[in-house]
C-alpha cells in the first residue's frame, strides 16, 4: 500500500446517496470522470476482473463461446430492426468524418444474428451460443448511484441460436442455471422474477434482481408461494363474469362539482336519492392518453379504464403498449376533442367518437360501474359492462398494490425493491425474421432460427454486491471476488514488526494467497480504518504480539478476532482461502 | 472443431490486400463489421488475450499499475490541452441527450494527469506509473489492412509521473526495456527508431516498428551503424559554412521558359554565357505553403527553401511544423500575393514582403545558389547565403533519400518499412502545466510533475505478428500467443481412430496443454488444410498409424514430421510446449 495507487477518503462524496457509491469512492475503487462515467482504480479493477472471471467460467461451462464485437456500430442493422429509432434518446449516435451514421452499442442482437448468418448455413451447425464481455453505452436520462446506473458499463451479453422452440427452451434453461451458479458464487441474495406477462408463454423472460432497498426495480412477491414478478409483469386475476339479466338500469345523475373520484364518492354517499353506499372501487375511471407506434408520425387517442380506487401505473401501461410511445394529453388535445369532458369522461363518448377503450381485467361482463356521463357535472350509475358498454379489450395498466391476490392464486402480494443484475429473454424469431437467418434443414428446406438473449450487468454487479456486503465502516467483500484474500497490517514502528509483516506477506504470496500489505508509515489507527473500509475478508495484524510469537487474525465480516501463533498463521490463512 | 464457432474460407476476402488481413479472415480469426471495425471470433480473441497477458505481465513487472478509464470522455480536459481541436477529423465527437459534447478517447493523457492530481499531493507519493488495456477510437481517413489500421482498436497506454527529469528518464527506460521484453516474447522482428529530431534531447521519443513490407511507416537505417529513425525524425547533416569573401557576385539572367528545376538546369547548361555546368543540386527551390496555428483563424505564408534536387516531403514538413496545420497554396493565394511569381520565386521578394523563409540545413552561409529572381523568365545565379539573403531559420522538410549520410556520421541511409507497434514518449510538463499537476515538495514548495506516455497497439500486434509469421498456406503462430499449443487432427473414419484422438486430446488437456481437436466429419485433406491455415504450432495427426501404435507430429513452422509412439506422444508434446 505504500506504492499502491490508492487514496482513501474520510468523507462521503457529495454526489453519493447509496452506500455502495459512497464506499466504493471512499475506499478508492472507482472515480467519477463524467456523468455516468467512472474510472476503475487498481482495487476496483481487480474486483471487476474477478467477477468477469466467474461469469466467463460459467458461460464456458454451458458451452457458450466468447467472441468480441466493436462498440462503434453501423446504423444499418439497427435500422433494419427498428431499434435505431425505438431506442430514442437512450442511444448514443454519432457520425464519422464522412457523415456516415454510427451508434455506440447498447446490446448486440443485430450483430450476432448477422455474424451467425455469415458463418453458418446448415442445420448441422446448430445450436450455438455466443457471448462477449463488453463495454456498452446507454445515454441514461438520470445516471445515478455511481456504477449502479452508468452510461458506459461492462456487460456480459450472450445469444443463443436454435433450430426450434425446444432448442431455445434448452438454451434458455442452460443460461438460467448458469446465472444461478454465477450469482450464488458471487454471494448475492437475489430473486428471479417474471419479466413479461406470460402472454408469450410462461418463462419467455425473467429478470434476476439483487434484493436491495436502493434498487430501482420494484417487484412483488407472494407471501404464500415462490411467485415473484416485475410490477410490469403482474397479471391481474379477472373475476368471473356476472349475469347481465335482471340488473338495474343505468341512470344519469346530476353530480355537481365531482371531477375526481373522491368528490364523486363523497357526493354520491351524501345524496339521499340512491339509497346505498359507494366506494372508489365502485367507480370506473377513464384515463386518456395518446400513443404512437414506432416510425409513425401521428398520435392516436387511447382511453384506459380502471377501477376508481386504483391509479394508472404509467410503467405498467408503457410495458403493455410497448413498443409504442405513450404520452399524457395536453390542453390542446382536449381542445381538439371537445367530446372529452374532463372529469366526466364515459364509455359512451369514447365509443361514438371511435376512441380505442381498453379496461382493467377486473372490468368483466356483468360488473356495474359509476362513471362519467360525458357531460359536465353528470355521472351515470349502474352502467353495466357487456350491456351498456363493450370495451375494445383489456390492458394491464392499473397499479399493483400490496395485498393484491397473487396471480398464482396462493397468498397475497408484498412489494420489494431490487437491482437488476441479469435478464434472460426468449427473443424468438424477431431478429431472425428481419435478417432472414435460416439454416438449410435435412430436407433442404430453410428453417428459421430462433434466438435467445441473455445479459449480466458485470460492472453493476460490483455495486450490487457492495450494496449487500458492507457495514457502517466499510466494504465486506465475499472472498470469491475480493481484491485480495488477506490484508496484512504492519502495526508498529519496530523494524522487527515491519520485517515480520513483510516476511509473512511473502510466505503467503508464495502459497498463492493474494496479499494486500499495508507497509505505509501511518498510525495503526489509520491502517485499521483503511483495512475495514477496503473490505478484504481476512485482516492479519502484525504488531506488538509478534515479540510473543503471535499475530492477530480478524474476520472482516463477523469481526471475530483470534490470536494465532506466527508459525501457524500461514497455514491458517491458506485454509481460510480454501473454504 | 465440430462445435467451435469457426468457418474457414478458401478464398481471400475481396477487400484484403496484405497477407495478415487475408489470412486472419480466411482462418476465421476476425470478421469485418464496419469500415475499420472488426469482430474477434473465438480463435482471434484467444490470440488477442494471449498478447494482452504478455503485455500485462511486463507492465506489472516494472511496477506499473493497471486501471481503466471510460472510452466516452468529456470534452473539457481535451479542450484545456488543445487536443479537442488539434486532433481534427481524427477524433470521434458526439453529443449526449442534453447536447453536451463528448469524444471517444484516442489516448488518455488528460484523464491520467487529472486522476493523479486528484489522488496525489505530496512528493512522497511519486513516482507512479499507471496503465490500461483499453479500446481506443480514431476516425482514420483510410482504415486499411483489416485490424492493422482500424478505427476501433485495443491499445495498452501507460503514463509515468515523476518529480524530475532524471525520474522521467528512468521511467522511460523502464518502459523501453519492458517493450523490448514484450516484443521479444511475441517473436517479433522489430527496430527501435528515433521518432523526434532529437532537438528535444536525444531519446525523447522512440517508435518500435515491426519490420514488414506492408508497413505504413517508412523509416531509414544506417548501413554502417545501428542508427534507425522515422523519416520524419532524420536530422540533416549541415555542411560547414564557407567564406563569404571573394565570391562571384550574384547576377540576374534571362532564362525564358524555365519554371521547373529541370527546364532551368537544361537552359543553363545549354547557354554559353555562364561557361560552367549546373546540376539540380546547385539550384534553390522555394516552395510556398501556408500554415495556421491551432485555434487561430488566419493562415500565414511560409516559404521553404530546399536544394533543387530534392522534393519537399510533406510529412517531414508537417512534423517540423506541428502542431500547426499546413496547406498548399491555391490560385487565390497567388492572386492575393502578386509578388509571388510562380516558378521564379526568390528570397528577395520573400524578404521585402515579410514572408517567413525557412531553409534546408544544407543551405548554410557561403553556399551559392541559382534561384528565382521574382520576375517571370528570370533567375539569379551565384546568390550567396549570408551575403545576398539571410533565411529566418532552418527546417527539416527536404526528402530523405537512400544513400544520404547517416546522421550519426557512420555509413549511409537505407530505406525500410515497418508497422508501428509501440511508441514511447517523454512528454515532459506539457500536460502537467495545463492542469497544474504539482507535488508538494519536502520544502513545502510545489514541484511540477513531468510525464511520459507509452503505447502499444495490442490489436494491431495480432496483425503485425501474422505479417511476420505466415507462409503461402496459412498462419504460423509463435507458441507464446498461439490460440492453442497443439492441433489434434483425427484423420480417418474408424471409430478407434476417433477414440484415440479424443483420448490423446483429453490426456494433453489434463497436462495443461491447450488443445484444438478436429473431430469434424470432414476429409483428412480438408482437416489438414485447415490446420495449416489456422497455424497452431504443433499438429498431431491421429490416423491409420494408430493401429501400429504411432501418430504423426508435425511442426507447423518447419514442416518437419516425425512418427511418435502413442505412448510417448503426450510427454513429447508437453516437452514441446515447455521449450
Amino acid at each position: 500500500m505504500s506504492s499502491l495507487f490508492l487514496r482513501t477518503l474520510r468523507e462521503d462524496p457529495a454526489d453519493a446517496e447509496v452506500p455502495s457509491h459512497k464506499l466504493l469512492v471512499r475506499a478508492g475503487y472507482v472515480r467519477r470522470v463524467a456523468p455516468g462515467g467512472y474510472s476503475w482504480l487498481p482495487l476496483g479493477l481487480r474486483v471487476l476482473r474477478n467477477i468477469e472471471t466467474v461469469v466467463r467460467e460459467e458461460m464456458d461451462a454451458i458451452g457458450a463461446q466468447e467472441i468480441q464485437f466493436p462498440a462503434l456500430l453501423p446504423k444499418e442493422p439497427y435500422e433494419a430492426t427498428g431499434r435505431w429509432s425505438e431506442y430514442g434518446p437512450l442511444l448514443f449516435r454519432l457520425q464519422d468524418r464522412k457523415g456516415v451514421d454510427y451508434l455506440l452499442g447498447p446490446t448486440h442482437e443485430e450483430l450476432f444474428a448477422l455474424t451467425v448468418k455469415g458463418e453458418y448455413s446448415s442445420y448441422k451447425d446448430y445450436p450455438v451460443m455466443l457471448y462477449q464481455v463488453q463495454t456498452k453505452y446507454r445515454d441514461e436520462a438520470r445516471p445515478r448511484a455511481g456504477i449502479l446506473r452508468g452510461r458506459e458499463f461492462v456487460m456480459k451479453d450472450s445469444y443463443s441460436f436454435d433450430l426450434d422452440d425446444e432448442g431455445l427452451e434448452r438454451s434458455y434453461q442452460l443460461h438460467r442455471a448458469a446465472y444461478i451458479k454465477i450469482f450464488d458464487r458471487l454471494g448475492l441474495d437475489y430473486v428471479v422474477v417474471s419479466a413479461t406477462s406470460g402472454a408469450m408463454g410462461g418463462s419467455a423472460s425473467e429478470e434476476f434482481l439483487a434484493v436491495s432497498e436502493t434498487g430501482e426495480d420494484t417487484y412483488v412477491r407472494s407471501n404464500g408461494s415462490g411467485y415473484a414478478a416485475n410490477v410490469e409483469a403482474v397479471v391481474t386475476t379477472a373475476p368471473a363474469a356476472q349475469p347481465l339479466e335482471g340488473r338495474p338500469e343505468a341512470q344519469v345523475h346530476y353530480t355537481p362539482g365531482t371531477p375526481t373520484i373522491e368528490t364523486l364518492v363523497d357526493y354520491l354517499n351524501a345524496s339521499a336519492d340512491l339509497g346505498r353506499t359507494f366506494t372508489a372501487a365502485d367507480t370506473l375511471k377513464n384515463v386518456l392518453v395518446k400513443t404512437r407506434q414506432p416510425g409513425e408520425k401521428d398520435w392516436k387517442l387511447l382511453a384506459v379504464g380502471v377501477p376508481g380506487d386504483r391509479e394508472v401505473d404509467m410503467k405498467r401501461l408503457e410495458a403493455s403498449l410497448e413498443p409504442a410511445e405513450v404520452a399524457l394529453l395536453e390542453d390542446t388535445d382536449f381542445a381538439a376533442n371537445p367530446f372529452l369532458v374532463k372529469g366526466y369522461i364515459g364509455p359512451g363518448a369514447l365509443a361514438s367518437n371511435g376512441v380505442r377503450f381498453l379496461v382493467d381485467p377486473r372490468i368483466v361482463d356483468g360488473t356495474a360501474w359509476v362513471t362519467g356521463a360525458d357531460k359536465a357535472d353528470h355521472h351515470v350509475v349502474d352502467l353495466l359492462c357487456g350491456r351498456d358498454f363493450t370495451p375494445d379489450g383489456t390492458i394491464e395498466a392499473a397499479e399493483v398494490r400490496e395485498g393484491d391476490a397473487s396471480p398464482d392464486g396462493k397468498g397475497t402480494l408484498v412489494a420489494a425493491r431490487g437491482i437488476e443484475i441479469g435478464h434472460i429473454f426468449q427473443l424468438g424469431r424477431k431478429y431472425a425474421d428481419v435478417f432472414e437467418l435460416d439454416a438449410l434443414g435435412p430436407d433442404s428446406k430453410p428453417v428459421r432460427i430462433t434466438m435467445g438473449s441473455y445479459g449480466i450487468g458485470v460492472s453493476r454487479l460490483v455495486a450490487a454486491i457492495a450494496e449487500q456486503h458492507h457495514d457502517e465502516i466499510g466494504l465486506v467483500w465475499p472472498r470469491s471476488i475480493a481484491p485480495a484474500d488477506v490484508h496484512v497490517v504492519i502495526a508498529g514502528k519496530d523494524e522487527s514488526v515491519a520485517e515480520g509483516g513483510e516476511r509473512l506477506a511473502a510466505q503467503l504470496s508464495e502459497r498463492g494467497v493474494r496479499v494486500l500489505l499495508d507497509d505505509r508509515k501511518a498510525s495503526p489507527g489509520v491502517k485499521f480504518a483503511d483495512a475495514e473500509l477496503v473490505g478484504v475478508p481476512t485482516i492479519l495484524v502484525v504488531g506488538r504480539g509478534l515479540a510473543n510469537g503471535v499475530v492477530e487474525v480478524k474476520d472482516r465480516a463477523t469481526g471475530e478476532r483470534s490470536e494465532i501463533a506466527v508459525d501457524d498463521v500461514v497455514e491458517h490463512v491458506v485454509a481460510l482461502t480454501k473454504r
